[in-house]
């Protein structure tokens, strides 16, 4: 495939560089038009990379991509899954060049999906279009792209239960995560799931002069914070009764399994300009993202956030909160246990409303699969190095409803990198990874 | 004057919208041009008004304007102090009506400043106008409108100093405040000061994905709530050590006569729609705005806040904390008590920025001087019933400068009721109140 890309490496770029342009932000309805187009894009990029069919299929959301060959009812089937939706630029300050216009410098892509997952999935693509090209191709293959992955998937479930026999395969191949290091391949076994709601808190029912009533009224802001404060003890736990009632605790032998990953923590705090990390107590790092819940405001707001001193007592206070699961805590559970207890433990002088999000369950894989064994060949011969099984920190729900509806293992090639910053300003995507994964999808292929 | 302003309402309604429809938010920067253009109108006003003189004058910020009228050296003078400028008009989608363009209906007139101060001060020029045609004005007045109270009044203390003989005065004639009721005329004897700064927390240096790194590393949302959360206990006392170390307690006999304005507490709730109050131990409603300081975060933000979810750890945080101060509170020692205890409660995963903004200390005005009591007779003439002292909780930093510099009392006669919402959306000023101001204030003339 080496050759291949080298002889090619200019088209996928514009061919690339044309989902990318496509601002495909599931979080604004105002996009909706362009996840039309960029489904229909894909459609295009899977009949010309040789798929015998490809379409795009309505869903009470955002359309489903999807496209298939088959070679040979008897041979074994690949669904490849990936996601054409994006996150949100802002803050659009931020980032150093438009993030809907690519560009190539420093030996990477830059644009929001370069990596999540518009880069990751093309790939797959590409190198579907290489074995079939050149005659190598010995599996079914089917390609689901979906357009809600980043607002929680809600559309999907119940596209997979009406589409079963169309979507049936032996393995879910996803190019969605991240790999420890460059110098350090690592294949996903277990992801977290995701609990998201927003908290509304209501003082009065108006702005307020916070001279005339500052002192005397309830100022939501103050409560909100009050409540978000009390989430977390001084161990760094959750306080939400019934949180960790049904965390797997791992045994000694599996955390000395993902021990193994190499950690530098020097380099960690550099990266981030940090001086001191912060988390659960009695857990390392690695551990805290990879094993354990945990609980984060991704956005708040509330009262006068523009330049200068206004001084107001607002009516509302507003935050975005989340939490991030592990096996076997059921998401659904979870953010009713969430919601509860912000509803119980609010004060009387306000009123507040919970508006739950996006959810999904985490879940596990097995590392002693054929598609594991072939993925970890297929990465040791690219990389030179035997890939460590490790445990993302990140959710993609619908893999669990695969998982659960169609009885087939997810299989998680990513080739994302940390400092790729998905989701945050700048996103990038290696150049290196990029061929890299391509490379290693191709001789998955040959040794599943 | 009841029957001049009979004859001159259309007149005095199209004036005061002239200065209205300009958006002189001082918060703005991109406001510049909109102050010197009101400041211009204010000085046309007062000149049709009978001043003998009326100018722009420069400052480092925002112009001031002032006028006088000189009838004889040997009579007492009064300097009628107010601010041309306004607040933000944001939340922008809670208005009815545009915000700068006044409507009248409901017997009051809408719209940002029709109160505060444009609406306040435009009864003063009017009181003016009519002494001085109907040859009754037996004072020497001065005019001082000044553009950055809403910020600070940073300018105005340089201001004062450079032109002490300009502004000598026997007395400072304000109407920036609220009556208890309009069935409850009230004199402010009191204000309360004004601390406020920005707080800044980062922690990493990018946002980050909240799978990735979320129970990890400190998310600047969750360490700002908590550090907010702190500054209260349960009592709802202020927990930065020395914040009431310079507070003046009451006697049981001044709480006593605070204690006699009527205060109506399942109205005040109603009102505000709220099921419950929340202020300090110890002391009630009234108190705990007149005579206590207190502490409210006027705004917050940080991370994703736009619709729907979006996955992130975010690298900054930020909110806007005012503390309203009472005599003999020193604005400057309490800002800094903040700022040093705020940067000593931070953790060390995080770093702490602060910015000190607006302030200014509280003041107490004497109730047995010739000014309350030509006041008090003049609203006792207007509204058939006797005045009550009040102490107000809002700040108005400049007064405590005069007074000050100037050796001058500030007398607050103001006409605003609570109805009026000032600093929030939809800002209105009774008709009523408007008109009875204008006499109150013509007669406070003849009294004095």
């Amino acid at each position: 495939m080496k050759q291949y890309i080298q002889d090619n490496k200019e088209r996928f770029f514009q061919e690339l560089f044309s989902i990318l342009r496509i601002p495909s932000i599931s979080a604004k309805p105002e996009h909706r038009p362009d996840m039309r187009r960029c489904a229909q894009r894909l459609v295009e990029l899977l009949l010309e990379a040789g798929a015998d069919s490809a379409q795009v299929m309505e869903t009470d959301g955002n359309p489903v991509v999807f496209g298939q060959k088959t070679i040979n009812p008897d041979c074994r089937t690949i669904l490849v899954y990936g996601h054409y939706d994006v996150q949100p630029a802002e803050p659009l300050e931020k980032w150093n060049t438009d993030p809907f216009e690519p560009v190539i410098h420093d030996d990477a892509i830059w644009c929001r999906g370069a990596n999540d997952d518009k880069g990751q999935l093309f790939m797959h693509i590409k190198a579907f279009e290489f074995l079939v090209r050149t005659g190598q191709l010995r599996h079914n293959v089917k390609f689901i792209f979906e357009g809600e992955e980043e607002t929680g998937s809600a559309s999907l479930p119940a596209f997979i239960k009406a589409n079963r026999e169309l979507l049936k395969a032996d393995i879910c191949l996803v190019s969605d995560t991240t790999m420890i290091s460059d110098k350090v391949p690592s294949i996903n076994c277990g992801m977290r799931g995701l609990s998201y709601l927003e908290i509304k808190v209501t003082g009065p029912n108006k702005d307020l002069h916070s001279g005339h009533y500052g002192g005397a009224v309830a100022n939501p802001i103050n409560v909100l914070c009050e409540m978000i404060a009390s989430l977390m003890d001084n161990d760094n736990r959750v306080t939400v009764p019934g949180f960790y009632d049904s965390v797997v605790e791992l045994s000694q032998a599996d955390r000395d399994m993902l021990a193994r990953a190499p950690f530098d923590m020097d380099e960690y705090m550099k990266f981030l300009d940090i001086d001191q990390v912060k988390g659960e107590k009695g857990y390392t790092t690695l551990e805290r993202t990879g094993i354990r819940p945990s609980l984060d405001v991704c956005g708040i707001w509330g009262g006068y956030t523009g330049q200068g001193a206004k001084t107001v007592l607002p009516s509302t206070a507003c935050a975005k909160i989340s939490a991030r699961l592990v096996p076997n805590q059921k998401s659904a559970e979870i953010t009713k246990l969430i919601s509860d207890h912000l509803k119980r433990i609010a004060p009387p002088c306000v009123k507040v409303e919970i508006t739950p999000y996006e959810s999904g369950d985490g879940f596990l894989i097995p590392i002693n699969s054929d598609a594991y064994k072939a993925a970890s060949r297929a990465m040791m011969e690219v990389y030179g190095i035997e890939p460590v099984p490790s445990r993302g920190g990140g959710s993609i729900p619908i893999l669990a409803e695969f998982q659960k509806e169609l009885g087939m293992d997810p299989l998680l090639m990513g080739f994302g990198l940390e400092r790729d910053t998905i989701h945050s300003p700048n996103e990038s995507y290696l150049l290196r990874q990029f061929f890299a994964g391509m490379e290693s999808i191709a001789l998955f292929y040959r040794y599943y």
